[in-house]
């Protein structure tokens, strides 16, 4: 397994010399197997580790035996760690999320502001081959693009996944063989998300089509993850020909002398960069709303304008169509407030639409580290 | 479902004025709804329609009921028909295809052959869109690219599909309200085929997921199409400029400069275009082999040879790779033989590594037209 990661660390570029690498360890199989390889790959890359565990405040007592096992996994390894914790369950409530997005959320803005507080410059997560499988099915359900079946990548902003070409058979062999005890997720095992329905339903039954079929839709995902990268070059260059940005880039005018004799494939990556841009949704704009956009483009009259998701509107003059986002309150994203924290006890701030709840906990009870964390969107309590 | 089947020839330009359109009718729900559409639809694009059908030698006396059925059919239209005989099983056999590689590959044989005969610039065939998700799915289960994944073309040389945006309940409900009667295939029921499997198990599952599966399934291959078609315009361009070819094209000689630079995903793509050109099979190369022809090319040195799928190798020069097919024997493809054919009996060529076996049917066993067809490779009889 070792080698197959040193072979996705250099084909993916994923470590640079002297780095500071945050390990996001859940405690499960396939974060322990990362630290445990990390930590063993530690000389030869001159990296520094520091490992940070959120508690998803989910399951109760469960939640608090992992927050332990990994501090006491850290210790024994002797790298530095930190644990966090999130009221995933009201995040969700609030931002009309599900867990398991409220808990993604909630991790990557974790690990992101852990990451910036001990100055790491890459963030490691432990997903592996068998996720990548499960992640490109569930986008394919969904009906996706090409971007969706990509799965996960490799590398993503200062996101690494070395673990990305194991799978995570391999991952349990790799823990028994070096007497890595790890804890069980019981999440993980009740079929309630359509993630683990894949993992627990479809995935298995797949095996009978085709018994490397982990294997299978990770070369698929391999393979489109580098079309996409050449498209999304091919988009940038025909941005930068196609749009003038006004307005600090909050009005994007894409001049339709140089959209329209775009190919197909090309006039829609470009009206989803575009929506990307000035809503800063990554996931992008849905197949059926980039082909309403086109349509605009093509049969609107001048004058016109058009709604798409998440505030964002289009509307056409003379030889372009202009994008940009509807009631963009400028104020809002300045407003600044004080506020006491009532510790313990619960704190609401109206202007942040958030609840702060805390409650004091003993040294032992948090972990190694104490670590308090919040987010104008996310309620984080302590 | 008329309105959608308008929109799909539009959209893809599936028909030119005053064209002669063969249809390829098995007797289904869904070729004998195409038949009846394209009646309705021949005055408004001025074409004119001629019918085929193969008789696949499978299923004895039911599949002569289909024939009969088809002939009945198309008198019926007033539209002429030519049925003809394929052994399946003994081509399957020979060629060592799986049942339904040989049935599609004697099928398409027979289309194209009698569109030549008739002088048909088009054929048309029932292909819909649980076919294209199905497609989609079979590839993405063995581990496919991109152009696996767009799943079924509307448009595919002179093959077209008007009813590819439609679904299989669309046909069947088209079929009730005009009062079409159609032969339901056995072989279609059983669960042999990986194809029916997914018919008939996994996509039922999938819509637990997603009930909408197969518009969401239809809609990733309508995307992944356009990419592809992009991804081979900008490989052709490629293909120009780094690629020389020599012997009429027997040897592709691809200059390492110009490859070098390109992107990874255009790299793949040139070495599958190289591949199809010199071998002629479409599917192109595995990944794989792909990746081995990458390493061969930035690792081999000069002198060295990679052997290839279906008889193809590629060696090494200074400065390029060439890529040619091993043991292409000119003079096989000039053989000329004349032999007496045992009617009814069994004539062995072995020129040609073919068995030739005849039998005397009456007309009304045939159908409309007798039909003789054979190939250098396959093997019809009649």
């Amino acid at each position: 397994m070792i080698e197959k990661v040193k072979k996705t660390i250099e084909k993916f570029k994923l470590l640079n010399k002297g780095e500071k690498v945050l390990l996001g360890v859940s405690g499960g199989a396939d974060s322990i197997a990362l630290t445990h390889v990390m930590h063993r790959l530690k000389g030869e890359y001159d990296i520094s580790l520091h490992i940070a565990h959120l508690n998803h405040m989910l399951r109760g007592e469960e939640a608090e035996r992992d927050a332990q096992f990994v501090s006491a996994f850290a210790e024994k390894m002797g790298i530095d760690c930190t644990v966090g914790y999130a009221d995933v369950a009201l995040l969700a409530e609030r931002e009309k999320l599900s867990l398991e997005e409220a808990a993604r959320k909630a991790r990557y803005e974790f690990l992101t502001g852990t990451a910036e507080k001990i100055g790491a410059s890459k963030i490691a997560v432990g997903h592996h081959a068998d996720d990548r499988a499960e992640t490109l099915l569930l986008h394919l359900l969904r009906g996706t693009g090409p971007e969706g079946l990509e799965g996960i990548r490799p590398k993503y902003k200062n996101i690494i996944r070395p673990l990305i070409k194991v799978t995570r058979e391999e991952i349990e062999i790799y823990c028994s063989e070096h007497n890595l005890s790890f804890v069980w997720d019981s999440t993980n095992e009740e079929v309630i998300f359509t993630r683990n329905k894949i993992r627990h339903q479809l995935l298995p039954m797949l095996k009978d089509y085709n018994p490397n079929i982990i294997e299978a839709l990770n070369r698929t995902a391999e393979i489109l993850l580098f079309e996409n990268e050449y498209m999304d070059v091919e988009t940038r260059k025909v941005f930068k020909e196609a749009v003038i940005s006004e307005k600090d880039g909050q009005k994007l005018k894409l001049r339709l002398e140089k959209f329209l004799p775009l190919h197909t494939a090309l006039q829609r990556r470009l009206i989803r960069y575009c929506y990307t841009l000035i809503t800063g949704i990554e996931e992008g704009l849905e197949y059926k709303h980039v082909e309403r956009v086109r349509e605009f483009i093509f049969e609107g009259s001048t004058g016109k304008k058009i709604d798409l998701p998440g505030g964002a509107a289009a509307y056409k003059t003379y030889g372009s169509v202009v994008f940009f986002k509807e009631n963009f309150d400028l104020n809002r994203e300045g407003v600044k407030y004080h506020r006491k924290i009532a510790v313990p006890g619960t704190t609401v701030i109206p202007e942040a639409g958030a609840v702060i709840k805390t409650e004091i906990l003993s040294a032992e009870e948090v972990g190694n580290e104490y670590f308090f964390f919040t987010s104008r969107k996310g309620i984080y309590g302590l």
